[in-house]
């Protein structure tokens, strides 16, 4: 597919449609057969193991800075692939492997407080590390560290993100935006008022509670592009549209401030706590109470509502009329996990 | 365990006694619970799943040059890992997960041929890469590309690197140092005669024919630190000294003058394409016409016997005498993998 020249740009690292056409044209194409479970693009991969589904997911950390309020790319690193198994529907981790890789001169205290908190991320999942691997690249070869983690679980029933039917109604399970502009304050010492903080945290037992609850059809975890990005991965591979009540979406008064101030909508900004559901309309009451009941849930909200009209899109309720809500071209700052 | 100021070092990627010491302070000890599976320190981690063994195993690759004599770096993390569940048993791969880190500006057709020889590693190796994920740092803030790979397999039975016996013998499946000094030829233009090739390639096919043949107690693969740190590895764990028989070693004509010419002992530098078996002695002969039946083996060699003398140690048989070979610091090349 390239022309001489072409080269990687930040947007194929960003979550969004820049990205996705990459992986489609480069590795969904180009790898052929040896590439056929990537062709769904969903989180992880299911593997059907006997009667049951073996969930394979994996990512790389890259977020900069490493230290944030709320987090580091430690605790970022254990709760990206619990979460991403979650997603697929495998809520109890078998292993998790964690590779380091780090730059020659990077201070042993940083990577012990790194460590320590992948082992409080890995309790509150009831995850283990099973296998590691360490390399070490010369100074000025990498900025700082890169963690990659990549996680196995079984699930009863997969959730894909392709799921949506119509008249599910759409949950989202907290307040949007807070990791992004947590690390956005962070990174640009920004002095904004109030306590931003990111969510990163592990979601297999909120998902577990939702999975009890009602019929699941489709669960996502809004990171990069934020919720905005997930919804239109999610109708477009659906072929539903989302109608979206603005006025239903939970966001904290600190991240709303950060958002006017800067001016960016926390629709686009990147979650790290967060899943949003697509549930049966009769499901989506006891679904939402069950989440409510657990710490991680307690603002769980009904958010929209999947419609025949306009698939693939995401169309916002403002209270003052509808408009398309653009998709993003993912993330808005580089690094962001 | 950290003293303010400590920083990493290269020697703490080196696949050597730096590197064991940084994982089982850091990691092992500083995980507890969340790590428990790291305490066997082997290639993979095992876990039980009815009456199975789900292997499960990750490694990062940072390789430089990208493109070397004989492969590169896509080729690399598909054997590398394909490799890694061959040695704890699982030859037939469930799936491969692939997490890319590019440096923007990376060109687009060098992805293209990584991409490609993924591909064919994979056709190779009868793996498939069935969930990935691609992230994106900013120019300068990463040497070009890298790779993690991680894999899960079923081994009927898990060969550990711990299990050598007193009486068994130690077969190697080919010639030694191959990769390492074609990197080390590619790094730094070196022209050498003849022509210096990595030998990186998929061994689980190989695995298995040794496997379907005889009793082999334990298997690794002497990447980083070559042969010497394999075997130092193996007979620690397994508490038995390992007599080596020098003039037994394959090592290529090629391989032989790089290593005069430079000085470097192949035992202590990175094989891709190979590995070292520990088997009971009346399957040793059985074991390797087995090897040398498949296309990866005709150079396979039984080099040496399990003792009980010095638990631990590996002795050079030199046929002038013997002597105690070093345990070396780890790979003498950075970035080698």
């Amino acid at each position: 597919m390239s022309t001489r020249g072409d080269t990687i740009a930040q947007k194929h690292g960003a979550g969004g449609p820049a990205m996705r056409a990459l992986i489609e044209k480069v590795f969904v194409a180009g790898l052929g057969a040896a590439g056929a479970g990537l062709a769904a693009m969903d989180d992880g991969a299911v593997i059907p193991v006997g009667n049951r589904f073996l969930v394979l997911t994996t990512d790389s950390y890259v977020i900069k800075p490493p230290f944030f309020p709320g987090g580091d790319i430690g605790r970022l690193a254990i709760c990206g692939t619990v979460n991403d198994l979650a997603m697929m529907g495998a809520t109890e981790p078998l292993g998790l492997t964690c590779g380091v890789v780090l730059e020659a001169g990077f201070a042993l205290a940083d990577l012990e407080r790194i460590r320590d908190s992948m082992r409080v991320a890995c309790a509150e999942a009831g995850a283990t590390i099973v296998t590691g691997d360490t390399k070490v690249m010369g100074q000025g070869e990498l900025d700082g560290i890169v963690i990659n983690t990549a996680g196995v679980g079984f699930a009863e029933r997969a959730v894909p993100d392709s799921g949506l039917r119509l008249g599910d109604r759409i949950i989202v399970t907290g307040s949007i935006g807070d990791h992004g502009f947590a690390v956005m304050a962070a990174r640009h010492r920004l002095q904004l008022e109030g306590g931003l903080l990111s969510d990163v945290a592990p979601l297999n037992g909120l998902v577990r509670a939702a999975l009890a609850a009602g019929a699941v059809h489709a669960m996502k975890d809004p990171t990069r592009g934020g919720l905005a990005s997930a919804l239109h991965e999610m109708a477009g591979k659906s072929r539903v549209g989302v109608v979206l009540d603005e006025a239903a979406l939970p966001v904290r008064p600190e991240v709303r401030a950060a958002s006017e101030l800067l001016g960016i909508d926390p629709l686009h900004v990147a979650n790290e706590g967060k899943a949003v559901l697509g549930v049966a309309a009769e499901a989506a009451e006891p679904v939402v109470q069950a989440l409510r009941g657990h710490p991680l849930g307690r603002q769980a909200a009904i958010i929209g509502t999947c419609v025949a009209e306009r698939p693939g899109s995401v169309i916002l309720e403002t209270g003052f009329g509808r408009r398309l809500l653009a998709e993003p071209e993912g993330e808005l700052l580089p690094r962001i996990c």
